[in-house]
């Protein structure tokens, strides 16, 4: 049990679930206030499909921690992207 | 070469490649700016450990791709991180 707990599998079980999971609080965020002020963008674009990429790579392996993970991540991202980008193109209007 | 070029391992690459990279013009628009207003201080703080927890796996598992991506992104998220909860604090004290 306490090798198991502290094995590189669990590491990196822990690690995909927190960078994973670390989105969740910033996708409330953005959907409740549409702010993305301070939010880049480009970094949500190439991150997105950065993880789509992670999914597509999970397939290839038959990794279903690799697949979840980046699933999770990229319907996550996804909402930030889309109302970052509608701001983009409000404040381009104006 | 076409085969090499579209093989899993080149998707995971440009994955890796593309997740990490994306935060660069994030932390180049926070360390400008200092705006952090539609930034989630609990999507870094988890996003930070997690980050760091991947290279430790990286370290375990002998991976130097998974390595270096996080050691990279965890240096790009890290003053993200650290202006966005100084701002918090600020935002407390006023």
């Amino acid at each position: 049990m306490s090798a198991e707990l502290f094995s590189g599998v669990t590491i990196g079980y822990l690690a995909a679930t927190l960078t994973t999971i670390s989105f969740v609080p910033q996708a409330i965020k953005t959907i409740r206030t549409r702010d993305t002020e301070g939010i880049s963008v480009l970094m949500y674009l190439g991150f997105a499909v950065g993880v789509f990429l992670w999914m597509v790579y999970g397939f290839v392996r038959d990794d279903m921690v690799i697949i979840v993970a980046n699933a999770v991540t990229f319907i996550l991202a996804l909402p930030i992207l889309v109302i970052a980008l509608i701001n983009t193109q409000r404040t381009r209007r104006h």
